[in-house]
């Protein structure tokens, strides 16, 4: 791996928001943030082994939301096109507006607000169209003071975005994580995977992003415990949904029709993104650092006048499954 | 040029939103629509005989809003990638809400409100990157009955986008925008210009689309006569103001660096339609005709992490002038 450091936990080099002091509490933060970071390595290896090319690491801090982040890039790789996984986490203070932004309305609050953060995001786009595109994030979250956190919760979710339908693909990859749910419990899947397609509906189009997978957020509804253990097992199951997908795909022939189509789904998934993707629309709000934000958008994407795939063609049936979207585990 | 019937003006094919009726001031509405159907066909004839390739014409209605469209389209031309000069014409009712988001807040009612808008749009991407890509609009809106309007004005503009900078270009296509701008009001072009940088501000990057030209709204500070000559007389100038520049530029070599840097630009474009242009933003919250919001998206677009210019290139001449705009005329 080029120019990755050992990044230190960090969350004991920001001041405390409050004053209450609480190892036992302090340390869940610091937990959290360990396993990001070591998810965010477990990651980075298996797609970096794959790929046979290193991953880029740039740390920055973003001083206004007392952020830190751990940014690691593979750009022009043989396989991939691009991969950021992607750590960031922040102790600091919500005004109450950001705060309502930040969770898409969930927090209402009169005063500002002390919050805690780790996050860990990865969106991979490979060369290969026959290779479908993969997005992931996972994150602790936690308002008032560590010693005595007001509220807490676990948000987080995989999802595939095809060029191409291969039918066992999407299904290994909703089984990986429906497994997982329901040893957790049998409502987390159905529901999990429902608001996976109404988060990635392209309103305008009437179709999804991609063929879906698992989404959460606002998750407290169990000990906190578990479902940090919940959490981890998504995270670290993450290469084993989707890279024995690209190994199966990688060496697949396509031509220009191929290519071609695939800049028309990316030209989707930047709407997405653009328009739709809270976490972006509320980067590019909030006047946070651009190359971040952005960097889940494809790196070509094409727009044509009224293009619509022939009826019965591979493409057509590509898009009649981000229309209706199946059930696939 | 293909395809291309003769419309005949439809102002009077719609029911009367209201009683009254008097011919001189519903031949105004008549009268509007035919300028922006004169025109759509002059800068359409103009730009065939430069590219050498037809328009493709698609007339369809729009039933919620009662407004009928004719989208005349030019695709992979010779010179230009995509061309589209689109001419609607609604006269319906707004809802309250719809009444604010059209204009983007400028019109606060609390009672449905009868309105008629004729305007014409025009997006044009060349292939060689040293030409620029140009935008112009040009619209009539009342509101009320059209034999006693409540409210009337006019709205318009043109840009111009270039993905290199000929200095002489911007200064060519300013200075044409001047000339008619300085025999109506001195104060028009200093106020235009700056509101057309203003308007085409991509917050989060810091920089405009382009390099700007004129635009103006919720015009009316004139007698309507007047000011209908002054919107003719912007969007006649349209070929006269950008034409010049394709000449010059068309058959100017360029490698793949310029063709590369040309994506770039052009997801800078996709930026600002997706996330900061009122019709475009509007077109897609209000279930617009996609084909038809969306068509002045450049066909390629790249975007590449934290892809910053050499200091001194010609690239990074570009930027500078986005980020700080220049008096050009």
């Amino acid at each position: 791996m080029m120019n990755v450091s050992c990044t230190p936990t960090i969350s004991h080099l920001f001041k405390s928001t409050c004053s209450l002091e609480d190892n036992e509490l302090q340390s869940f933060r610091a937990r959290a943030e360990r396993m990001m970071r070591q998810t965010q390595s477990t990651i980075c290896a298996a797609l970096e082994k794959l790929d046979g090319t290193g991953f880029a690491e740039e740390v920055w801090t973003s001083p206004d939301l007392n952020t830190s982040y751990t940014d690691r890039v593979l750009r022009n790789g043989n396989l991939f096109q691009m991969v950021a996984v992607n750590v960031a986490v922040a102790q600091s203070t919500f005004s109450p507006e950001t705060a309502r932004a930040a969770t898409g309305g969930c927090l209402k609050v009169d005063e500002p607000l002390p919050f805690f953060v780790a996050s860990l995001s990865l969106v991979i786009h490979a060369h290969n169209p026959m290779v479908p595109s993969a997005h992931g994030h996972y994150r602790y979250f936690e308002t008032g003071c560590d010693a005595a956190p007001q509220h807490w919760w676990f948000g987080g979710g995989a999802d595939l975005t095809p060029n191409y339908l291969f039918e066992e693909d999407v299904a290994h990859f909703h089984r990986t994580h429906r497994e997982i749910c329901d040893r957790y419990d049998p409502s987390y899947y159905p529901r999990f995977k429902k608001w996976c397609d109404e988060y990635f509906f392209i309103a305008h189009r009437r179709e999804r992003r991609g063929v879906g997978g698992i989404f959460f957020d606002n998750l407290n509804d169990c000990d906190r415990e578990t479902l940090f253990e919940f959490l981890t097992e998504c995270a670290g199951a993450f290469p084993l949904s989707y890279l024995p997908i690209v190994r199966k795909r990688q060496d697949l022939p396509f031509t220009e029709r191929h290519r071609h189509w695939k800049q028309l789904r990316a030209g989707r998934y930047v709407e997405f993104n653009l328009i739709y993707d809270r976490g972006t629309v509320f980067g590019l709000k909030s006047g946070g650092r651009i190359a971040s934000v952005l960097r889940g958008l494809p790196q070509h994407a094409r727009w044509e006048y009224q293009q619509i795939p022939v009826e019965g063609s591979e493409e057509a049936k590509m898009v009649d499954v981000l229309v209706t979207p199946r059930e696939w585990a």
